[in-house]
C-alpha cells in the first residue's frame, strides 16, 4: 500500500451546504484551504496554501526543489506547529539561503514562477539515467492511478502526483497545488533514502517549466501527464534528457521529449477504456 | 466583438514534433510560456510565467489586484520592452509598495497566495453589488464562450476568463495561469474605464481563495467557473457577498455564496448539450 491522502480525514475537506441549478438545497464536500508558512532555521521561507497533510514533506521537498537544501545540509528537524500554521526545517550548520534570497521573485499563482535562477542553475550537468521505460507500465499505472483512494473523488479542484517504480504506486499525494504534491513526494523520498533513477512521475497537472525543472532536479528521468505541455517544459526536458509524456487519456498518449528511452511493448487493443467516473481529471475538470 | 487572444500569432504557441503511442511521429501545437517581469517604478515587483499577450494589462491588473496600485494613484505609462520581458508601470508619485514589501510572501506555484495579508485587508469593508441575476445568461454566456476562438482550442494547457455584462462577453483573455487571465481582465477594465457592479466573470479555473479575493477587489459581484471550490474560497464569499458558482457543466451547477441574488428564470430542458469538443475544460483537462 503506497502512502496516501486520507479522504475520510475531516480536517481535508468540510461539507458545505448550497443549492443547485434547480434552486434546491444542495450539501457538498469541498476541499480545505490553508496557509502553511516554512521557515528554514530562523529564516521565513513562504507562505503556501495547502489542504494540509505531511507538512513536514511538503516543506522539505519544497526547500530541496528550490535548491534551498542540497545534499550537503543535514536536516535534524522538522517541527510543524499547526495552531500557527507554521513548519521549520532545521539544519545541523547555517545554509547559504539567505544570499539566494537577496534575488527574489514571487508568482501571481498558478503556473508562475519561484527562484527560477537557482533552479534552473540546479539543471547544469544535470544527467538523468537513460535506460529504457516501457509503454506498458503506463497503463499499468494509470489504472493503478485511478483506483486509488482520493480526496479528488470527495472533493473534486485538486491535484494528484504518484511516484512509480515499475508497475508500482510507491507514494501518492494531493493538493490544491500541483507543485505541492510534487514537493510532499520530494519530502517523501528524502526522509526515506528512495532513489530517483529507476522511478516515474505522474502528475494530473500541466507539464510547465516548474513542474519539469522540479521533477529533473529530483533526478526522475520519466514524468508522464493526463494534462497539456508549455513551450518552455517541453524545452527544458530536452536539455536535460527527461522522458516527457503529455495528454495521455486512455490508449493515447503524447512523448515530446526523450522518446529514444520508449520500448513500445502495449497491445493497445487490450488496453481498457477508462471509466468515466474512475478519472483522475485533473483538478480544474 | 470582445477583446480577445489571437490563436493566429505564431508568438503564441509552437508546433512541435514528437511520437504517439503507437511511436509514430506527430506534431502538435503546444502553448508558449515566458518570463515576464514587472515593475513599479523603479520597484522590481514579480516575474510572473505567462503566454505573453497583453503584457500591459497583465502588469497593471497584477498590481491593482495585489493592493499594489489604488485609486489614489495616477498611472503615467505602462512600458513593455519584448527583448528585456520587462513591462514597467509608472506612476505620477511614489507609491507606498516598498513598505508593504517588506513583508513578502512567495509561492510554491499554484493556488498558493501572494502577499496575502495586503489582499485580505483590501476586503475589509467592501461591499458588493446585490442586485439580482438572473441563471439564464450564465447559460448564455457558457455557450458564447465555448464558441469564442481561442488558444486553449489550439494548444491546450491554459486557462481562460471572460469578462461579461448581461448575456454579452466584453473581454476574453487566457494564460497558463488563471490568475494572470484575471489579471489582464482588471488591467483592461482599468485602462478602458470599465465598471464592476454590473458584471460577472467566468473562469475556467478552481475558485480558490486568491481567485475569490481578485474579483472582490475588482468590484465583480459574481463569480462563475466551471471547475470546483475551496473551502477558503467559499468563506471569503460568503464574508463580501459574492455570489460564487462552480462546477457550472451542461445544465448543472452549484452555488455555495450569495444564493440570494440568484433569479432562476431558464427552462432547463431547453439548455443543449454541451458539445464534447467545444467544451473549455479548464486548463488540466
Amino acid at each position: 500500500m503506497p502512502i496516501l491522502p486520507n479522504p475520510s480525514d475531516p480536517a481535508l475537506s468540510r461539507r458545505l451546504t448550497g443549492i443547485d441549478e434547480r434552486g434546491q438545497p444542495y450539501e457538498t464536500a469541498v476541499i480545505e484551504e490553508r496557509p502553511l508558512t516554512i521557515y528554514l532555521n530562523r529564516q521565513e521561507i513562504v507562505t503556501a496554501m495547502t489542504i494540509g497533510d505531511y507538512p513536514e514533506y511538503l516543506a522539505l521537498g519544497f526547500l530541496l526543489n528550490q535548491g534551498m537544501l542540497t545534499a550537503s545540509d543535514t536536516v535534524t528537524a522538522i517541527d510543524f506547529d499547526a495552531e500557527l500554521e507554521v513548519v521549520v526545517v532545521r539544519t545541523q550548520a547555517p545554509t547559504n539561503v539567505e544570499d539566494k534570497l537577496e534575488k527574489k521573485t514571487r508568482t501571481s499563482g498558478c503556473a508562475v514562477g519561484t527562484v527560477f535562477g537557482d533552479m534552473m542553475a540546479g539543471l547544469d550537468g544535470l544527467e538523468l539515467a537513460q535506460t529504457p521505460v516501457h509503454t506498458s507500465t503506463f497503463y499499468q499505472l494509470s489504472y493503478q492511478i485511478n483506483h486509488t483512494p482520493s480526496l479528488y473523488m470527495e472533493t473534486g479542484a485538486i491535484h494528484g502526483t504518484a511516484l512509480c517504480q515499475g508497475t508500482e504506486v510507491l507514494a501518492y499525494m494531493e493538493d490544491v497545488g500541483r507543485h505541492n504534491a510534487v514537493d510532499k513526494i520530494a519530502g517523501w523520498m528524502h526522509q526515506n533514502g528512495v532513489s530517483a533513477e529507476d522511478k516515474v512521475l505522474y502528475t494530473t497537472g500541466r507539464l510547465t517549466s516548474e513542474m519539469v525543472i522540479k521533477t529533473a532536479l529530483m533526478g526522475i528521468p520519466t514524468l508522464i501527464s493526463r494534462s497539456g505541455f508549455t513551450a518552455w517544459g517541453v524545452d527544458i526536458a530536452r536539455q536535460v534528457g527527461l522522458t516527457l509524456i503529455g495528454r495521455m487519456r486512455g490508449r493515447k498518449f503524447t512523448c515530446l521529449s526523450g522518446e529514444h528511452r520508449l520500448v513500445f511493448d502495449q497491445n493497445l487493443d487490450e488496453v481498457a477504456d477508462e471509466k468515466r467516473a474512475m478519472r483522475r481529471k485533473g483538478a480544474d475538470a
